[in-house]
């Protein structure tokens, strides 16, 4: 038996606690706030960054929102993220990606402080993750753990195989993952012989963005399988993970849609909470 | 046949490129300087830093020190870094680590400005390791890729187990070799079966700080093993590789000494090369 691991029902959990402090802090005037930035008129940007809004007002939070046109400047967009940053009402800010490509994005990123760094993605936040000091990390991650924690699998001592090794998720994931004690085997393109690395693993995570890449061959008996793959197909949505074929195989998996997908959101809204608490302290 | 890894020469090709790229940038007016503080009188830093220092003036490098009693206040210390970052002829500032346990060791690293980083030990240039972008990497790291590369040894496709994961060594060592497409595990003291992690990979590098951990049931025949541990016994030094039993099983190691240690003062002048460099093409 492979338990589907329900990650709708733990993300619901989450932004109900989330919202539960935030109505604590806001009863003493501090109402934490979100603000969203969108360049130019991606359609799946604006979904994401629509149902983030949604999140931001149903867990009590303010919405700060700015859209700017696909032509917007280097420096107009600098320019609201200088704003936001400045404004004491706004506990986190989140730039929407991918940026128009004519756009610098990592210095854009990097212009967003540390403390309102509510996605993780700048390079002071990767230091300090790298580091293993106090800082926001990213959100997608950050929601993997969740699930394990949530799942009861144990991380300390677990051997831990991390497919992929992008920015988003396999590379912080990766460090999260050695923080609480796993054994940690990232594998990526260059990997010659992907099996040899995941069948020994008590954790597979799979964020390769290559859709149905990991399957029966790669997993062991009773392995927990994190599906951090979403791609659109005309039978709807799937993963990187071929999850028919597993199971009876894996001890548990997380479904493509309603794993990780929706613990990314709960976990930015509780990245806005820590955000604004922090700000708080260092004040 | 075991090759054993001459460092020293290694080491010696390395500083006499950068003493001849130093002498090129000082017939233009721009000599490289190293400053190196010490604070306290633990016998083993001074040693150390009287080998860097020694180092410096050898590759024609301005030499920089600064020595504070073991009673020397944080604020002290911070002053004497904040006069030596605003100090052009600068290039690179190292901070001889341990500091005496009262001093907050990480907030005086991270005083350092990333452009004169030459240990890479700040939150900076953490960040900028894990994004992967321009910046000043840990000596001993990077020593350690050299010798790799000096001995013909492809990492881009292997498989490598990096046995220790402290912030000198094992860490940003994981991140470069995972740049550089090599699949990396990373074990320490919670993995349970560690000899299972090191067997399949193409090279072993050990970072653990605990003498001989490493023997011939951990290697498999042919692989590549590096030796960071540095360890005085009574017949002199040790690593974390019992090397004589790794005779005819591994394809090549790194001795104790000789090996990796002569590498780190290397990439350390490299460093101060680089630093002067950035701040340049900065200013």
């Amino acid at each position: 038996m492979t338990t589907r691991i329900d990650g709708r029902k733990l993300a619901q959990q989450i932004l109900s606690k989330v919202a539960e402090d935030v109505a604590a802090a806001g009863a003493s005037g501090r109402v934490p706030g979100l603000a969203t930035i969108l360049v130019g008129d991606d359609p799946a940007s604006a979904v994401y960054v629509a149902a983030k809004r949604r999140a931001i007002r149903e867990a009590g939070m303010r919405d700060f929102h700015r859209a700017l046109p696909a032509r917007a400047t280097q420096e107009e967009v600098a320019a609201v993220i200088d704003e936001l940053a400045a404004d004491p009402a706004v506990s986190g800010i989140l730039l929407q990606l991918p940026l128009p490509g004519r756009l610098d994005a990592p210095a854009l990123i990097d212009r967003i402080p540390v403390t309102k760094d509510v996605d993780g993605l700048t390079t002071a936040s990767a230091g300090l993750l790298a580091r293993g000091v106090h800082g926001l990390r990213p959100c997608t991650p950050l929601g993997v753990i969740e699930l394990l924690d949530a799942e009861g699998i144990p991380i300390e001592g677990a051997r831990a195989a991390v497919v992929g090794w992008g920015e988003l998720v396999g590379r912080p994931l990766a460090q999260l993952l050695l923080r609480r004690g796993a054994t940690v085997t990232v594998a990526h393109e260059f990997t010659t012989d992907l099996a040899a690395v995941t069948r020994p693993a008590d954790i597979v995570v799979a964020a390769t963005g290559v859709r149905g890449l990991i399957g029966p061959e790669h997993i062991k008996p009773g392995a927990a399988v994190i599906d951090v793959g979403m791609h659109r197909t005309e039978a709807g949505l799937t993963g990187d993970v071929r999850a028919a074929e597993l199971e009876g195989i894996a001890g548990c998996i997380t479904p493509v849609p309603g794993g990780v997908g929706p613990m990314t959101i709960a976990m930015l809204m509780r990245n806005t909470l820590y955000a604004a608490e922090w700000e708080r302290a260092a004040a």
